[in-house]
């Protein structure tokens, strides 16, 4: 992974030559903006004492105990835009004081319990991919702060064909686990967009979904049991596919990102591998169309494994971006322009399963669709969004490199409250652009359906503000956020609190709920070394 | 309800005449014993002080705080067979000081004030069907015990139907809830075998499980969002479709059994009502097959909204109670036999939806089935399921009427431990009826289907031995639960834990998850007055 952003350095480029016109088109000037060499990142000096170094590297081995500066640049921050923006100026925040990589649960727990003792904060630090600052070091009223990298945790621990259940080490990448089923014929159906990286273990603390979790549901529905070190317990709880034994304590490890503990194995639920994929384009003339054809599809028990509509926006913007060659520039010449889709909405539906199961699926979800005022297109769209479903991040890097600022939110609310909830979000977002003299791009996809609501995901795209990126970025942040929460919807469907959104907590939960979190907190944490300064607002940390 | 048993008193008789000799031919001899009369049911004398008897009328009216002896008897138990053996003998443990009938979500939370600081005891009771003394008017450390009684807070506060959303008072009933959905087209789809007089709040304080699970999800599935009392805070989570906000909170309150606070008000999912129903029988060789046939239809996607596989002893049982003149009578003599299947298993498969979906998805797990070697024996055996899906708390009462126990207990496993952990269970179930001098009936079902495992529900029937009923009820419990746990079964899939599960609440979630549960109940409830003895063993309750 690339200091400075994602993915292999040696990955070519992806941005289509034409999209620099395109975005200047849009009001948006570009310049390079290349990062600064790894040498230049400036860190302060590690501050653990060598005796505490001494006693870390006791319990995970010599070489397991890292404090060098590419490895303290490496686990300086996640992959957020504003993690990216001062890696690439080469001015981290802080960096680790040392990162630290267990072998086992038991050297988990026994680190916990020196830096228990030791009055150091421990940063767990799965794939790293957060984009919502949750591995950032910080150290709170610590001495000292250690990244707990979990990627020497990475094996199958235990396969239960039978049962369609898979025990593994929480540091294992998607990638590794998608390998090791697929040889069996199973996958684990989990691929967000940050898929290439992430690990089991954080995508359970952070409630991550799949891009297909439409169909094959969000990480919360894969977790069946679980293994958490905390400083001042041990949880355990088996595999089961249902109980009814006591509050959900599952759920309640899941999306706990690593202030309570440190989930160190999991049990997942898998499904044989789909036989057969139907990725598909659907045409609508509006957003509205679109959005009540998806909800017509959860009616009717008739969800694909896969939705996701563009608004009109992130449609424009996709079609350009493939440019006049492909199968969606010419039907946006040829085709859609006759039919009065033109300025409308392309929505990818993704059918996955048995032959005849899919074949079935399909044809019931797109007469429903067409029902709606859809207009089928055909494969190509799916396939070329198929091919290109891990590429966003690649191309932020690039836009990063012409001075172009690229942020992504996200959030769920009721049906009923989407249609409002995207004009508000798009709304603020665009003003707090233009008041900061960067008018943008605003756009947006509906995306990870249920039968009650729908999550919706926002892109924006603006000049950087050299100098006073971050600050820019902020309010952006900050106005999207405020008109999330006051228009209805959650705070996040699927990157976590991390610490950007902390602020929005009290809001989310209650002072109840954050009560309860707290007293949590305490009884597993109690000297608050755990991932301090995320989730959890100050006055609830116990 | 009757106050000794279920249901209305004027419901006439269901066990079939041939019943008794049925359980001759088991060595299951039976003698008349009816209840005591009302007036002979012996109770303590209410101890409530003057004084907060008046404070308590004060929050909630004069009217809504009675401590007349049928009030108290009524709340004086739940439905569990040690419950009725001791209502009928006029005998209960102990009952409520007062019935408390809070009409609105404040008036609840002034209560549990009043209470916290008179140190009284609250015991949420809302349908008081729990088989696992949820509702006993324990009274812990405290010197008094009241019934809090959700029974007026019954309304639907509001109803989505854009976003399939319901707001409920949690003291609703299943079935008027299922009305006023009826009336709009729509379904909650929770049936649990006490549908007839279950309280929404009480389901998801349960973890209930409705009988068509398998499609609809257990009541977790449908709490999006929920409202409790405690004593110390509020919690108020709003109905979301989904978040990545935290822990999650949701699915901590839905299983807390009214030992953190009293859930109010929820928020649930609600469905189209099904345009069509196909409910039909399928017979297989043995058990074996029956498993191997519903597992297959988990992994293929090929899931009936009710599956209900009954074991060899379960099977012979129903045909014979079926008598000779029914379709699954006449089948047994002239066409099962034939084809191998007289000594084999019945199971019920259900399909609910839209027609063209219901007959796709019929056809294709028939199929499915009879590649297991199931053998369709078409909709009179589905049918007749449907029409006594809520029938046997009232042959229970019969049985209790001629002498005879008959109890239940359930668990979940995965797919691969089923088998091991049946033939366990059956075998503790059997041999401690057999060591108690009471040899009995012991037989099982599978239900609730998962992708990865499915429950157990297995019902054991004897003669009572007289004088000796709680003990002998004791040993066989405790030997089940005992052989559950051991086994690799969660130790309830759908009771929940209640007062006669705690014994297994440590090996159920360890002792870091009793630390969790008892922090957050000491934050909620400082002063351990809600449901005490419940859920929680007495080290763990903070």
């Amino acid at each position: 992974m690339r200091w400075w952003g994602w993915g292999d350095p040696a990955r070519s480029p992806a941005l289509p030559p034409h999209a620099v016109g395109f975005l200047r088109e849009a009001g948006i000037e570009t310049a390079a903006r290349p990062p600064v060499a790894l040498g230049a990142v400036r860190l302060p000096a590690p501050r653990l004492a060598a005796t505490v170094l001494a006693q870390l590297r006791d319990i995970v081995g010599p070489d397991a105990v890292r404090d060098d500066h590419a490895e303290r640049v490496l686990h300086a921050a996640g992959k957020g835009y504003p993690d990216l923006v001062r890696l690439r100026a080469g001015e981290p925040e802080d960096g680790p004081d040392a990162v630290v990589h267990p072998g086992a649960h038991d050297e988990v727990r026994r680190v916990l319990e020196l830096c228990a003792q030791a009055s150091i904060a421990v940063v767990p630090f799965g794939g790293g991919t957060s984009v919502v600052g949750g591995v950032a070091p910080l150290r709170g009223e610590h001495g000292g702060v250690v990244s707990l990298d979990m990627g020497r945790m990475g094996e199958v621990l235990a396969l239960d064909a039978q049962s369609a259940t898979v025990r593994v080490q929480a540091g294992m990448r998607a990638p590794a686990l998608e390998r090791h089923l697929g040889a069996r014929g199973l996958t684990l159906g989990h691929f967000p967009q940050s898929f290439e990286y992430v690990s089991l273990g954080g995508c359970a603390a952070t409630r991550s979904a799949g891009q297909a979790s439409t169909g094959y549901g969000a990480i919360e529905k894969m977790v069946l049991g679980l293994r958490m070190a905390a400083p001042a317990a041990e949880i355990e709880l088996p595999a089961m596919p249902a109980t009814a034994a006591g509050p959900g304590l599952r759920q309640l490890l899941v999306g706990s990102e690593g202030v309570l503990g440190v989930i160190s194995e999991l049990a997942l639920r898998v499904r044989p591998a789909p036989r057969e994929r139907v990725y598909e384009g659907v045409f609508f003339t509006d957003f509205d169309n679109g959005v009540q054809a998806l909800r017509t599809l959860t009616r009717e028990h008739a969800m694909p494994d896969l939705a996701r509509l563009s608004d009109e926006q992130e449609t424009r913007m996709s079609l350009a971006l493939a440019g006049g060659g492909g199968a969606k520039g010419m039907l946006g010449r040829l085709y859609l322009g006759l039919r009065g889709y033109r300025e409308g909405c392309i929505a990818i539906l993704g059918f996955e399963g048995a032959p005849e199961e899919v074949a079935f699926r399909r044809s019931r979800a797109l007469k429903l669709v067409r029902g709606c005022g859809g207009l089928g297109v055909g494969r190509s769209p799916g396939e070329a969004w198929l091919r290109s479903r891990f590429s966003a991040p690649y191309l932020r890097d690039e836009l990063l490199t012409l001075g172009v600022m690229v942020e992504t939110l996200e959030t769920a609310t009721p049906w009923s409250n989407l249609r409002n909830l995207h004009g508000r979000v798009c709304a603020a977002i665009g003003d707090a652009l233009s008041a900061h003299g960067t008018p943008g791009i605003v756009m947006c996809h509906v995306s990870h359906l249920y039968e009650t609501g729908a999550s919706l995901y926002f892109t924006f795209i603006a000049q950087q503000r050299e100098g006073d990126e971050i600050a820019q970025w902020r309010a952006v942040k900050d106005a999207a956020s405020d008109a999330i929460v006051a228009g209805g919807g959650t705070i996040t469907h699927h990157h976590a609190i991390g610490r950007d959104h902390v602020p929005w907590m009290l809001q989310e939960v209650g002072s109840g709920g954050l009560a309860a979190l707290g007293a949590l907190k305490s009884e597993l944490d109690p000297t608050g070394i755990m991932n301090p300064d995320k989730l959890l607002p100050l006055s609830h940390r116990g």
